[in-house]
């Protein structure tokens, strides 16, 4: 997990015991301090774990990780190896310690401390009318701001980038070189949330939107931040009008992904992908190196490298177009 | 159709005899005077009412009102219970009446009232920079409102709520702890008209949009306004970013919508529902509660309780799933 | 080709001297001037063309065009008819020899030369707030502009528009009685670029978008402007919400798009054309007049007159139907 982000900032320790307080859970007696929520592969022996899945049960016998999220059927598979917490919901508690560790999350929807731009600060970029800018944005030179653009607090943005009209920039690095084109809204917090008959319970976003060099980011488009993760677009990927790329989605270098285009959550695509026009990528999918994707296409399956599909579901192109003749 | 609106006001009353006038019918000596518009059903002896389909018959017989617009070919089966006035297009005659009674309906492009909010009215509200607010709005306390979003006249919008940047709200009624994302455009005038080879003839919408308590709406969404009826989003439904909602559509209570789907005008959704990413949802369509649709799907059929669909056309998801393995 | 355009200025003459020593290829001793890059059939004697496929060789022929861009396989088929300058990529050189005479062409992200509206000049124009207009704008008397719209310079509309809120319009020319709706964006370059592994080439985009008269376009549409021909909207044509048209794309008359449909680059669409919602149609197309598209379709083949199609990819309506009881 490692966050070091310049947006969230993470609260130092939490006692555990405050922690199994919070969590409805029989606390213990101990001054035992947590540092962070992690990964089993990245904790250190000062962060809490989590385990979902079996599966995992190798990297838990590796980890530095001593107190561990997991439900009642595996605590006795992991008991011998660590300290397990027993929940109901492993997910649910993870997005919870996570918001005790980076409060303030869930409640970004507006930057209020954005004023108009300070020329002295920022000499060599040329602003248009009616910009906002956050506290301790930072850009770089012989970038172009467009009219009516916002960019919030704590952003990012390299040397000679053209952001548009009316974007909306929050949450994201984004490096030199880089077009994002009017009215585009990057770094929004993502669709994560648990349903709930009442009142849904939303997950924190602490990822970031990272836009590398010489991307371009057409019009209308929406990029969600990541939510324990960061959403990536790649270098020199470029991206029509009007695509929607949801939380955690990692794009790789040399993309073409083409108008209306759709990406749930989580999914990472390779290098040199060519998508087509309206084609939805299903989430948490690994699409290759290479890989072409016909227009309309609908994937629901992982795409090996070097391949090119069409239809929906997505299949190799040459059975969509042989049985479509 | 009994529509109470804050938006549109009613003309007072209008003679039978101006009315038919202005059909183009041959008019009837007479000081009667109609107060409105109305279905069959909720229509007062003083309403006029209408008549497309013979299997509403039976309503007609019990309808109180005595005026109604039907064809030729239904006039003869109307006229013991009724004065029936016969045109060509009863639905285009329909939207006349419904425009000389709400005048004003279909010019409504631009609220040029919006100024600055006022503070002493709302003091317990945030007001972001540049933010332009109609005569007559109202706004629940501790509501936060972003940058450069426009509230038209008369809209309500509750307490708790979050409404971000570059939003524009027309002709809504929101309720309590909404929250309205970035960019998205909330009660626009639908799209309908009827085709004119040289200059198409837009009917009026008079219906505005009701989004219910803890409602999430994401970002660059497409809500239109109700043309005769409002377009309706249900408690605690949370909808992803690019989705379009056309005229009179109404969604129940805990649905999620996922990122770029979109319904076309007057479909009925129940609660519960979960719609995968681009899925379209046709017109006039009723889908039953706890249904879910997978992405992509094309559906052009009503959907039972209980149902999961995926496909295009969709179907029953096991059949899609096996049929494409 | 014969551009003549109110937005981008073509450079008087280009010794082609200089066009070759550009190109890198070996130059000739000459004092020759070329005054334009044309197509074969539009270009005069002073004009530089180029040809891409030997179907084109009846036109070449007739072409009064002595200076021919073509590639080896092509060139000794036409050297009997002109000078042919062989290159390795012809469109690539195209775009480049475009780029000579319309210098700047790429570089049109933000128009920072608008400023808010000289209501001197504007008399009879209806502006909102925050309303920001370029050099050498025209607008029609009657017409009204929403707040934050922004109309960058030289575009022109026409007569009784409505322009809505946060629009954006660009390289634009629009007739009189048209309405585009809020959040739209009109005229942005098109998505169009040679991959190059580590920085895309961009090509000009020097073409226009035309919307005629009693056209309308709804909200957070993606009208792109044509690269070297026109993105046309025809009369009377009504368009949806967030529907996305790219470069060069020529819509008929009384068509009716409906929302989330997308059109991929070039494509020709004729007259009274019904197009259902989240229809994609690739690129490159015809599509004859009176066609009607179900929602959902993909389109990758041309479409002749009068048909009705369904589908992905699309096909005779009854067909689909058929299929998919």
């Amino acid at each position: 997990m490692k966050i070091k982000n310049p947006f969230f900032k993470k609260k130092k320790n939490i006692k555990l015991s405050k922690i199994l307080n919070i969590l409805g859970l029989k606390s213990i007696k101990s001054d035992i301090e947590i540092n962070n929520i992690s990964n089993l592969n990245t904790a250190t022996s000062k962060d809490i774990s989590f385990i979902n899945n079996l599966k995992y049960l190798d990297i838990l016998k590796e980890s530095k990780a001593k107190y561990i999220i997991c439900n009642e059927a595996h605590a006795y598979k992991i008991k011998n190896f660590c300290y397990p917490i027993i929940v109901k919901d492993v997910l649910k508690t993870v997005y919870k310690i996570t918001e005790l560790f980076y409060p303030g999350s869930l409640d970004d929807a507006v930057d209020f401390s954005v004023i108009k731009p300070n020329l002295k600060k920022f000499k060599k970029i040329k602003f248009g009318q009616n910009v906002l800018i956050g506290e301790n944005v930072k850009i770089g030179n012989d970038t172009i701001i467009g009219h009516n653009t916002i960019i919030e607090s704590n952003s990012i943005i390299g040397s000679n980038c053209v952001i548009g009209n009316n974007v909306l920039i929050k949450y994201s690095v984004i490096a030199n070189n880089v077009k994002i084109l009017d009215g585009s809204i990057i770094g929004k917090k993502g669709f994560g949330f648990f349903p709930d008959r009442n009142k849904n319970i939303r997950y924190p976003h602490i990822g970031f939107v990272i836009i590398k060099e010489n991307a371009e980011i057409g019009c209308n488009n929406t990029i969600d931040r990541g939510s324990l993760a960061n959403t990536v677009i790649g270098k020199n990927t470029f991206i029509d009008n009007q695509v929607h790329i949801a939380h955690n989605v990692n794009i790789g270098n040399n993309c073409i992904i083409t108008g209306q285009v759709g990406f749930a959550g989580s999914t990472k695509v390779g290098n040199n992908v060519y998508i087509g026009g309206q084609a939805g990528i299903s989430g948490h999918l690994k699409i290759g190196n290479n890989v072409q994707i016909g227009g309309g296409s609908g994937v629901i399956k992982n795409i090996s490298d070097n391949s090119k599909v069409m239809g929906y579901p997505a299949k190799d192109i040459r059975n969509f177009l042989k049985e479509n003749k």
